[in-house]
């Protein structure tokens, strides 16, 4: 199954997972594919070639073409504005026809995707534009979260357990209510919210149970209880897990 | 970082995931540490030998010891009785030692564990048994949930989405209060729930945004909207996901 249909034309989109952070979490259809894909694209930020095509670099054939998809600068705006909105969406819109010029000719492209492509990723902008044009596979990968479980002494989710995956950067009011009701918490994005996200977790007494882990499965991985965490603003993509109890309804 | 300490010997237990079905969906550690351990172990029924073996199956060296954690025949029990649930438990005991003396004899032992480990698999109930006595190991995979959402033409998780993964076997109650205040859902295990699941996500509005995904990413793999589904028992490892809109807030 894909999202191809008999319309669709030109090379495939293929929407990688590359994983979490250790090149050796990469799967073997992930490697398969950069070595057959003429193109490969990534999103980064300017100055770098950003962290998915360090995951997956070795695996890059000598020969590739590199589509780097150079993030603007928008430091100058803030997040929650429209005019951000619309520059990130119309970067989105560019990076979608400089992608699909290569289709177009009938090169197949592989987008690295740390992660997940459909896991909080970047992919989904190219293929929610790109869909019915061209077509389109995404290829899964092991999510930070579960390399962040990976570590800790207890299963992220057991037996009954109910998960919820937070993102950190929600509005308060947002994130205490999807902080209740699950078994097992899984809070992604923490960054710079994590002293207001330990607070709402010492609200609900959920903090002697939750565990901070920073860059999961990469360089400089660190795993501690969250009670052990100074409570100032940590690297963005540090998660804050709390494993389910496991226990039987 | 693992839950080894210092106080622990002998042979190193990895609890291995292997992915969800696609024998390309390993990671290419899973696939060293199985060419690496002397012993490899795996849970399944009497008569077969799994799928988690199945899936992983190319890269068991023909030397490997083979050791084969055949679940006790609970036909006769219901699931909720006491009964069934000391005998389960009396079997993770039982595996949990033969697994055991393979480490205490200094030799590593593979645990083949279908998806991820730590995402309602099999051997958690090993490492909760033998972590503190031996060295433990968690090699993370690609969970059946990101596989299922690979195919479909949105993405399962976007910006500010909120997911809640649960398990279809809750008890109705149970499950009608965690299927709402997510703007994504995982719904898992559904297989002769799905009469009584169609019918909350009706209740809720949520059917319309549903899926219904067999076997994902392995053989017979089907992926259809809920809505062209027959409300009748389907197989057990079924996934209904309800993907995120990406709204921001």
């Amino acid at each position: 199954m894909s999202s191809t249909t008999a319309s669709t034309t030109g090379g495939r989109l293929h929407g990688i997972g590359v994983g979490p952070g250790d090149p050796e979490l990469m799967t073997l259809k992930a490697v398969r594919l950069l070595r057959d894909c003429p193109v490969v694209a990534y999103f980064c930020r300017r100055g770098g070639r950003g962290q998915a095509r360090a995951i997956a670099e070795a695996h890059i054939p000598a020969d590739a073409t590199e589509l780097p998809l150079v993030y603007p600068v928008t430091t100058e705006l803030p997040h929650g504005e429209a005019a951000y909105r619309e520059r990130i969406e119309t970067f989105f819109d560019e990076s979608a026809e400089a992608v699909a010029a290569h289709l177009a000719a009938g090169h197949d492209v592989a987008v690295l995707n740390e992660g997940d492509p459909f896991y909080y990723g970047s992919f989904m902008h190219l293929q929610l534009r790109l869909q019915g044009r061209h077509p389109v596979s995404v290829t899964p990968g092991v999510t930070s979260t579960m390399a962040a479980a990976a570590p800790l002494p207890r299963p992220l989710v057991m037996r009954d357990d109910i998960l919820h995956v937070v993102p950190g950067t929600l509005p308060t009011a947002d994130l205490r209510r999807a902080l209740a009701g699950g078994d097992a918490l899984a809070i992604m994005k923490v960054g710079t919210n994590l002293p207001r996200i330990a607070e709402l977790l010492d609200e609900q007494g959920l903090t002697p149970r939750a565990w901070y882990v920073e860059a999961a499965s990469g360089e400089g991985e660190r795993v501690l209880p969250l009670s052990e965490v100074e409570r100032s603003p940590a690297p963005y993509f540090t998660q804050i897990l709390i494993p389910g109890t496991g226990e039987r309804r």
